[in-house]
């Protein structure tokens, strides 16, 4: 595959997804954010909205999980997640591109040259963000990240094995708090 | 504080250090490395050898730790550990300047405008460079570079109550092994 990737894993409200798209833009290729999303309800027939559920919870407790596994066969997580890395791997066997999300860093390990890229920032960065730019309710802002972020690295962790926002698992890690959005950006650019 | 201050912590065999001076070179400010141990080890009374080997154990086990500050008061490292402490800020109050290893992104993280690293590659870029850079001995440098990590990690861990190698913890990670050294060292000198 000679098609170059960059995957970004981010923290909720850190800028990641606006990133992703500064560097396509510049790059003048492709960004996957939503759209991955959306390819992954049409193939399912699942909603829009539940693929998005789905997907950032790890399916079930330990309990029903054992449950599905034993007596009912995959669940429907389990569907979504084989439809999600097949969509993933053909987008990176078409064309380079940006995907945001989806462990598409461990989905495309043995498969594509990818730049793995996680973008964190503290709470304080984020949870202005998520006011100001998605337009999230003022109450607790901080209750729900920490919520995100804990579903996040659940479902990272039950599909990939691996810790979500361990420096080893990436190429670049940044804040994005600290080093700016666009700074960022300009710094993935350059590396591709 | 005016000064501006580069940590940058890092897997044993990533190439941290020559990346630590190469980008001093180039910024033309120092970097305290080795110089480090030897402050500590005029300032401790102890030899440097003994300093080096007591900053990469996180002090006794639990039990020996729990005797250690229960009934003898602190222990060498502890004492060790105020003394670093003391020297390192005193370096960042003096000059701007790249500070490599010793926790330094933590001692300093009130106290001065850090821009924080953290270097790491994967096991065979890094068993490959401990044989051919550091000279070490052939036989299993994989089995040693576990050894290093697990002392770093928990030394760290001692006494920053923090995770080494935790992406949160820095303004930027980098992989020396896909990245490559000279570049890691050209985008920190870019982001200073």
């Amino acid at each position: 595959m000679k098609n170059r990737i960059i995957t970004i894993s981010r923290e909720f409200g850190s800028g990641g997804r606006t990133i992703g798209k500064k560097v396509a833009e510049a790059l003048g290729i492709p960004c996957y954010d939503r759209e991955l999303i959306q390819k992954i309800a049409v193939e399912s027939g699942f909603h829009e909205q539940y693929v998005q559920e789905a997907s950032e919870y790890a399916p079930g407790g330990m309990l029903a999980s054992a449950f599905a596994h034993g007596a009912a066969g995959p669940t429907n997580e389990d569907y979504l997640w084989k439809i999600q890395c097949r969509i993933i791997t053909e987008l990176a066997e078409k064309e380079s591109c940006v995907i945001v999300g989806r462990c598409a860093d461990y989905i495309l390990r043995d498969k594509a040259h990818c730049l793995r890229v996680f973008i964190h920032a503290d709470m304080a960065f984020r949870a202005k963000r998520i006011v100001e730019v998605y337009g999230e309710r003022e109450a607790s802002p901080e209750q729900r990240l920490k919520e995100k972020d804990k579903r996040r690295a659940a479902y990272y962790r039950f599909y990939t094995d691996l810790k979500w926002g361990r420096a080893q698992n990436y190429d670049l890690t940044l804040n994005s708090g600290t080093l700016g959005i666009d700074r960022c950006a300009e710094l993935i650019r350059q590396l591709y």
